[in-house]
C-alpha cells in the first residue's frame, strides 16, 4: 500500500554521507600527536569493516536464504580484502614508526602504547605473509574445508588425508614466514593465543595431565551413574527459548545491546560496541544443549559488552585472547552454571516453568546430572572434566604434525591411540574420531589449546573471586550475580588489550597460570558428587 | 559447550581473502575493452558495498538490537562515502571516456552501452554536486527529520517551516548544480525518474485530472457504502502470517531466494542477486494491512528477483526507475490482488483458514470492500482511485516550492486549500495534512510524482499482458499466476535499465504512456462496484 522512502537509495545510492571524505594525510608532515590521530582513525574504520564482516557472518548463518550463500562469500572476502590492504598499507607502517619513537608510548600501559604495541604485532604479521600465501591458504581452506564436510558424512578420512597433508604444508610455510625461536608451532599458537609459546602451554598442560587422568579414572572406577535421564525428558522449545533469556538477563546480558537467536551452531558475534549476537539451537529432549551453550555465549558476550565501548575498534578495546575469551564463556556455563549455589537458586524456577517433568528431581540428583563425568568420542558434547582430554590430544597431534614427525596419512590412527590412553575408548569410526572438528579443514591449527587455557584461567580467576568478593556462594544462591560481573569488569573486561593473558592473570590473581585452581574445583566437585 | 571457530575472526580478522586484491591501474595505457572490464569491476564493487548498506538498515529495521543505533549510523555513512569516493574518482571518468569513444558503444542496447550510458548519468551528476553540499544535504536531512518526526507528534506545522526552508533552499541549490533546460523541478524529479521532465509528467497528470475527479465525484454522491467492516474483524496474527506468505508464494516470490520479516514500516530490500527481502507488520484487527502490504511488497520482490542476475551490480541488471519499480508493485497489489478472479481462487482459501469469522462473507461483498473508495486525508490509506489525487497535490506544491511562488510557511495552507478541491475535505490539524509524509524531512522533493506514475505504467501493462495472454481472468482465477509472471519478466525485468521507462512502455504496449488504461480500470470496477 505504500512505497518505502527506502527505495530511494536505489537511484541515489552515493549521497547520504555525514562521515569527513578521506583526506590526503602525509606522514612524513606530521608529528607523533597527528600520527597517532591518523593511525586511530584508520583502524576504528578497518575495524568497522569488520563489523560489517560480522554482521554479513552473523546473517548468514540466522536469516539468510538459502541461495545468498555465493554472494554472501564475495561480499566477505571483499572486506578482507579491503581489511588486509588498509592494514598492511605503507602509511600505517609510517604512522607506527613515528608513534613508536616517540614519548607516547613512553609508558607501556597508556593507551597509545597499548594501542600501538597490538598493531604493530598484527601489522608485522600481515606484512611477513606474502599475498600468495594468504590467497592460497583462503583458497585452500574452501577446498579443504568442503572436503571434509563430505568425507566426515562418509567417515572417509583417507578422502581428507590428501587436504590435511596440504593443509599442514601450508601452515608450515606460514610459520617459517612469521618466524619462531624454537618451535615451528609457536608461530601458529600465537595467532590464537598472542605472547604463548608451545613451551608455555606444555609447561601448564603437563601440570594438568596426570591428576586430571587420575581423577577421571577415579570416577569411572567408582561406578556411580548420575541420573542424566532427567536432562533429556520433553522440554518444549518455547518454554526453554523463555528460560534461557532469562537466565542471560539474570546473570547480566544486556538485551538492548545484543540478542539471542537460533543457528545450527552457538556462537557470539559483536557487529558494534553496543551490538552483540548470542545464538543457541533447540532440542526438546536435551535441556542441556540450549542451557548451557546460551550460559557460554552470555560469557563470551559478557566480555564484549564489558569491554571500553570508547575503545571499540582498536587493541585497547578488544578482547586479549582466545584464551582469556574462553575463560569468560566457561566461567559462567561451568563455574557458575554448573554450581550448588546456581541451581539453588534457578533449580525452583525451572522447576516452576516445567511443571510435571521436573516434579520428582531434587537438587541433589539435578546438580549430579548436569556434572556427569563420562569419557565419550566427541569434544563438544564433553563433559567439565573430560573436555581436556580432548584437548591435550589435539595439541599433542598438532605439534607433531606441523614438524613433521606425524604425517596426515598417519593421523586418524595416532589420533585412536591416543583416545585409547586418555579417554580409554576406540572411536568405531572416523567420523566420531580425527574427523569430528571443523577446525583444520579451516586451516585453524594452534587453536585447540585455548579451549583447555580459558577453563584453567576461569578457575583461577573464579578462585580470586571467590576470595575477594566474600560469600560467593551465598550471591549466586540468592541470584545475585552483579557483584562477580562488576569484578570481572573491573578486573578483566575494562582492561581491553592493556596486558597480555599471562601479565593479566598475574596481576589479577598474584600467581602465574597453574593447573591447581582448576584441578582443586574438579576433585572438590567429584567427591561431593562421586563421594571419591 | 562448544567454542565457535567464528570467533577465530577476532585475531585474525585480515587472512580471509579470495578476491583479487587491486591492482594498479592506468586507463592511459588501456585499449577500449579493457577499459570497459575495469569499469565494470569497480561498478560491481561500489555495488557490492551498496548490498552491505541494504543489509546494515535491513538489518536496522527488523533486528538491531536498540543501543546499536549510533554505531549503525557510523557503519552506514562510511559506506556511503566509500562509494561516493569511488564512483567519482578520476579512473571512473577516464574508463568512461575511454569507452564512450569506441565501437563498444555502437549499438545502445548493447550491455556496454547501456552500462555505460548509465554511469556517464550516475557519474556526471555526483560531479555536478559540490561535496559540502552533499554533506550539507545528509546533515540536514538528519536534522529536520527529527524535526520532522517531533513536529508531526504535537501536530505543529510551524516548528517545522524553518526546516522546510532550509530543505527547499538546498534542493534548489541542488538543481542550479545539476542544471535544466525548463523547470528547475526536472532536475529533482530527475533523480528518481531519470528521464522524465516536469512537462512531460505534467502532460500525463493533466489527461489523468479531470476523470478522476469526475470518477471519485460519481462514487461519493452514490451514497452506496461497501461493507468494510468484514475486514476490521479479528484475523489472529499467526493465521495471517500463514496466508500472506501462501499468497505470496502463489504469485511467485521465490523464498529460496528471500525473506519476509516483520518491520514497523513495510519495505522490500535486495542484499544480494538471491536475496531479496520484504517486510511487512500485522495488526490483528486490520486484514488489508498486511496483506495487501505483502502483495505491494512482493511485487517489487518479483521484480528485483527478475532482473538478470548475471548482471547484478551494473545499469543492464539494475531497474528503471521507482515508477517502474512501483508499476510493479501496483500491479500485483492492485491490478492482481483486487481483482474479483485473484478472490475466486483465494476467497476459499482464506474463509477455511480464518473459519467462522469469514463463514457470512461471499465474494460479492468481499470485492466490494477491498475496493472501498472513499475520500480520507491520508495517502497511505488511500484507495486505489484517491491516492492519485494525494499525488496529484504533492506535486504541484513541490514545484511551487521549488520556484518559490510557494513559502514554506504557507504550505499547510496551500495543502488544506487542495485537499478541499481534490478531496472535499479539510483535514483536522497538520499531522493528518501537511506533515504526514516523511519525504521533505528527508529532502526528497520530487519523489511522489513517481507513485502515480507506477499506477499508470501498472494499467497500461497489465492491459496488454490481457491482451497477449489471452483469458488472463481465468488464469488468476485458477491460481495460475506464471503466465502474468512470465510475461512481466519477459518484457520488463530481464531488461533492466537497458530502455528507459517511457522508452519501455511504448515497446512493451506500442503506445506512450497514458492514463487511459488506469481510468478505464478505475471506471470498470466503478461500474461493478457502485454501479454507476
Amino acid at each position: 500500500m505504500k512505497k518505502p522512502v527506502a527505495q530511494v537509495r536505489l537511484l541515489r545510492v552515493a549521497f547520504h554521507l555525514d562521515a569527513p571524505l578521506r583526506r590526503g594525510s602525509n606522514p612524513r608532515t606530521m608529528n607523533p600527536s597527528e600520527s597517532y590521530s591518523a593511525l586511530l582513525a584508520e583502524l576504528r574504520e578497518i575495524n568497522r569493516l569488520g563489523t560489517m564482516e560480522s554482521l554479513l557472518a552473523w546473517d548468514q548463518q540466522t536469516h539468510m536464504p538459502g541461495k545468498g550463500t555465493p554472494f554472501r562469500a564475495e561480499q566477505k572476502s571483499m572486506l578482507a580484502a579491503m581489511m588486509h590492504q588498509r592494514l598492511t598499507s605503507k602509511k600505517v607502517g609510517d604512522w607506527l614508526s613515528a608513534v613508536e619513537t616517540s614519548d607516547l608510548v613512553a609508558d607501556p600501559q597508556s593507551d597509545a602504547a597499548v594501542n600501538v604495541r597490538h598493531t604493530r604485532r598484527d601489522y608485522d604479521r600481515a606484512m611477513k605473509l606474502p599475498e600468495e600465501l594468504v590467497r592460497e591458504r583462503s583458497r585452500l581452506s574452501v577446498m579443504a574445508h568442503q572436503a571434509w564436510v563430505e568425507a566426515r558424512k562418509n567417515a572417509d578420512f583417507a578422502a581428507f588425508v590428501p587436504w590435511l597433508e596440504k593443509t599442514i604444508a601450508l601452515v608450515r610455510r606460514e610459520a617459517d614466514c612469521i618466524g619462531y625461536k624454537k618451535h615451528p608451532y609457536d608461530a601458529l599458537l600465537d595467532e590464537y593465543e598472542p605472547g604463548d609459546t608451545t613451551a608455555d602451554v606444555q609447561a601448564v598442560f603437563d601440570e594438568l595431565r596426570d591428576p586430571l587422568l587420575q581423577l577421571v579414572g577415579r570416577i569411572v572406577d567408582c561406578g556411580r551413574e548420575a541420573p542424566v535421564e532427567i536432562l533429556e525428558r520433553t522440554f518444549p522449545v518455547d518454554v526453554q527459548e523463555k528460560i534461557v533469556r532469562q537466565a542471560s538477563a539474570a546473570i547480566g546480558f544486556d538485551f538492548q545491546a545484543g540478542r539471542l537467536d537460533v543457528s545450527v551452531h552457538p556462537f557470539c558475534q559483536t557487529c558494534g560496541p553496543h551490538d552483540t549476537r548470542l545464538t543457541t539451537r533447540y532440542d526438546e529432549h536435551s535441556f542441556g544443549d540450549s542451557f548451557f551453550s546460551v550460559l557460554h555465549e552470555t560469557g563470551h558476550g559478557l566480555y564484549q559488552q564489558g569491554l571500553p565501548p570508547e575503545h571499540f575498534g582498536a587493541p585497547r578495546g578488544h578482547p586479549v585472547s582466545l584464551g582469556i575469551h574462553e575463560s569468560q564463556s566457561r566461567l559462567w556455563e561451568n563455574l557458575v552454571g554448573r554450581s550448588r549455589p546456581f541451581w539453588r537458586f534457578f533449580l525452583p524456577k525451572l522447576k516452576h516453568v516445567f511443571g510435571p517433568t521436573l516434579a520428582d528431581v531434587n537438587e541433589d540428583d539435578w546438580y549430579a546430572a548436569i556434572n556427569d563425568v563420562r569419557p565419550g568420542f566427541i569434544r563438544v558434547d564433553a563433559d567439565e572434566a573430560t573436555y581436556n582430554l580432548h584437548v591435550l590430544l589435539r595439541f599433542e597431534l598438532e605439534q607433531a604434525m606441523v614438524t613433521g614427525d606425524l604425517a596426515a596419512a598417519d593421523v586418524a590412527d595416532a589420533w585412536n591411540e591416543r583416545m585409547k590412553k586418555y579417554l580409554g575408548l576406540t572411536p568405531p569410526d572416523a567420523a566420531k574420531g580425527a574427523l569430528q572438528d571443523i577446525h583444520w579443514s579451516l586451516g585453524a591449527i594452534g587453536y585447540f589449546a585455548t579451549y583447555t587455557l580459558g577453563n584453567l584461567y576461569a578457575a583461577q580467576f573464579f578462585e580470586k573471586a571467590s576470595r575477594d568478593l566474600g560469600d560467593l556462594n551465598a550471591m549466586l544462591a540468592r541470584g545475585d550475580f552483579a557483584p562477580l560481573l562488576h569484578w570481572l569488569r573491573t578486573n578483566i573486561h575494562s582492561h581491553g588489550q592493556r596486558f597480555g593473558a599471562r601479565d593479566l592473570v598475574r596481576r589479577v590473581t598474584g600467581q602465574k597460570l597453574s593447573a591447581r585452581p582448576m584441578m582443586e574445583h574438579l576433585n572438590r566437585k567429584a567427591a561431593e558428587i562421586y563421594r571419591i
